[in-house]
């Protein structure tokens, strides 16, 4: 049977950390880093009984029941106070409930591109992110990073010639892959581009809340007066990913567009989940969870960092990070990291290499390390397997 | 500012029902027989407590965890023997869990539709189905229906007059909006002509599993022996809307498609849910359950028939479903719905015109009512204010 599918399918691939996934199962007692999950052992499990039991006790049917496409409002009053504690003031009636901020990112592609349109966006970027914005046929216009995030003069060359560009898409904090942040002042200008060229920001910020020391800076929307900047947040790094809340928050002009995408795309997102996140925060301290979540991760990060000193050979550089889950490492020029990746499986490790994330395609030499979801067994005996791998090259 | 958004925005509107629902809401006290909702009292809420709790008791960690974008796999299993009853034999592998059958339907626009493709469909069809699809820009092409569903006839003119029509919708059991079912007869010929002309069908089956009389008819799918039958699936009827469990079932080759579109578009189905519904079928008895819906269904059923042929002039036609949740009014030629609910919201009772339905618009005559959701009490009075309302027109 010769079916025709849309021409968009061409670029619907399998993404690539999925396909080492399942390299990884092939292989029992592999130590992975390669995926971008968060640490079970500190869902809060217990405690989730107690939430289940209490939204049924008080309220069994309407938890169950289709409620708003825009989402549970009380769900969107603790998001909105959230979001104040990153310098965000926004109405509650000006967030969206997605499932996760993926959704919000295939929302977004939805929302602004045409075929052949410009989407600019951090080189490397989020895999997922360019998977989402991939099956509405963009081109994507890459911007090179340095420590301190996007390169703003080479944003404003990237906007200077593409004038049509439809929106510039950056992860501020804690960047996957890289695990770099957006200076303070990288920021303001961003803002600042972004209103001149008349081009939306796409702020998404899954690992804001996750700083391990330092201050927190504020996200860029924060410095948005004209409604320009549209920020994704989710609940999968600082909760968990399996209850899939994650939410938009943006001017009241354009959250109404997402919205209505919203409602065709599958009307609402879980009734019971919003209630559950939105009863933990009133049953148990958020924050303090999260400082939990933070205090191991913190470790594990160090623990990685130290190890990685140890064993890796000096030609071989990496980023240092100050929260989230990744670091970023770059092999000597010329080498291939998908090649490395064979080796490293052989040796029970594994990672993700780093082309996947260039939209253009290139830079083979770099691939991604997840600190947070391993013991401190297996960062160390996985780092050392690593170091043997490269070292041997 | 002025922000390009995609062309495609000029098509996603504001779905009709949810601005009915929000007239309705400003009249308190108003019986609405407008929305598609399932009727809250039936939902299962003492077990979803023992449900949640014994989850995660078990496993609690991993129901919180990412999963597989193709979803859990004893719920897939429990779904494929389900569909064993309607005829239909699938490997749970080619089943992908999707937000609601809702999703399924947008999924289907992304997976096949170009901009200016056509879509054939019954006339009149499921609105949010349109809205669904719309998104993609096709063309809609409406197949007449008579008493047994789509005019097999009618649909062979559309085919071969549309060679590069993409795909044939259809609600083959108790369709939304009218409540008709399409015959046996027509179930074969229409996969016929599905293989005769290579367009695949897309069989949405939200009700079939709610009929009060007569035998089940094999699903659409059942006669299918060339992978050409995409059957959505959801339990927002038989079990609650709120979890936001549907499914899509398809041959291989085409249920691998749609499990990059459901990566790229929001990762994964939530994890909770989809072991809730698993769970509920292990612990409780699922047929035991859906009868118990089926039985306050069919009373509700039976009291509005009763209560429209008393109170409505006889100039008014109707359908009598044997299952699913609507009946579909028709008026006489050159009336309009929108303007007779204007008059029945004055007098406190509402439905959904009919003419959203209709893809290319007109058929101003006929409305929609739902009969599941309302107390007998309510069913009693609201059709009397609209018999009175009709009586005066």
């Amino acid at each position: 049977m010769n079916i025709r599918f849309a021409d968009r399918m061409e670029e619907v691939k399998p993404s690539a950390i999925r396909e080492i996934s399942r390299l990884i199962q092939q292989t029992p007692g592999t130590i992975s880093f390669a995926g971008g999950w968060p640490a079970p052992e500190l869902f809060p499990t217990e405690e989730m009984k107690a939430v289940c039991v209490n939204i049924i006790d008080e309220d069994g049917r309407e938890a169950l029941q289709y409620t708003s496409t825009e989402g549970y409002l009380p769900l969107r009053e603790f998001i909105a106070k959230r979001m104040g504690a990153s310098g965000v003031d926004i109405d509650p009636k000006d967030i969206l409930i997605t499932n996760g901020s993926q959704q919000g990112l295939d929302f977004s592609g939805k929302l602004f591109v045409n075929e052949g349109d410009v989407v600019i966006c951090e080189s490397p970027s989020y895999v997922g992110a360019l998977s989402a914005f991939r099956a509405y046929l963009p081109r994507f216009v890459e911007v090179p990073m340095d420590e301190d995030g996007m390169i703003i003069e080479e944003l404003e060359k990237a906007l200077a010639q593409n004038p049509g560009a439809k929106f510039i898409y950056t992860i501020p904090d804690f960047q996957n892959p890289t695990g770099r942040t957006l200076s303070l002042e990288r920021r303001k200008r961003l803002v600042e581009l972004a209103v001149k060229y008349g081009v939306p920001v796409i702020e998404d910020n899954p690992y804001g809340e996750l700083r391990f020391e330092g201050e927190r800076l504020p996200a860029v929307k924060h410095f948005d007066t004209e409604g320009i900047v549209i920020y994704l947040g989710t609940t999968s790094k600082t909760f968990c990913p399996g209850l899939r809340v994650g939410w938009v928050a943006a001017s009241s002009d354009i959250i109404r567009k997402y919205v209505l995408i919203k409602q065709g795309a599958d009307l609402q997102a879980n009734t019971l989940s919003q209630r559950q996140i939105a009863k933990f925060a009133e049953m148990y301290d958020y924050d303090a969870h999260v400082r939990g979540i933070i205090d191991v991760y913190r470790k594990r990060r160090d623990l990685m960092m130290d190890m990685i000193r140890k064993e890796f050979p000096l030609n071989i550089s990496y980023t240092y990070p100050k929260g989230g889950l990744f670091t970023w490492v770059d092999l000597p020029e010329g080498m291939d990291a998908a090649e490395v990746l064979k080796k490293a499986l052989e040796q029970g490790v594994a990672f993700v290499p780093g082309e996947a994330f260039y939209p253009n395609g290139g830079n083979a030499n770099h691939f991604r390390l997840n600190y947070c979801t391993s013991s401190d067994e297996k960062i160390v005996e996985g780092i050392k397997r690593l170091g043997r791998v490269l070292k041997g090259l």
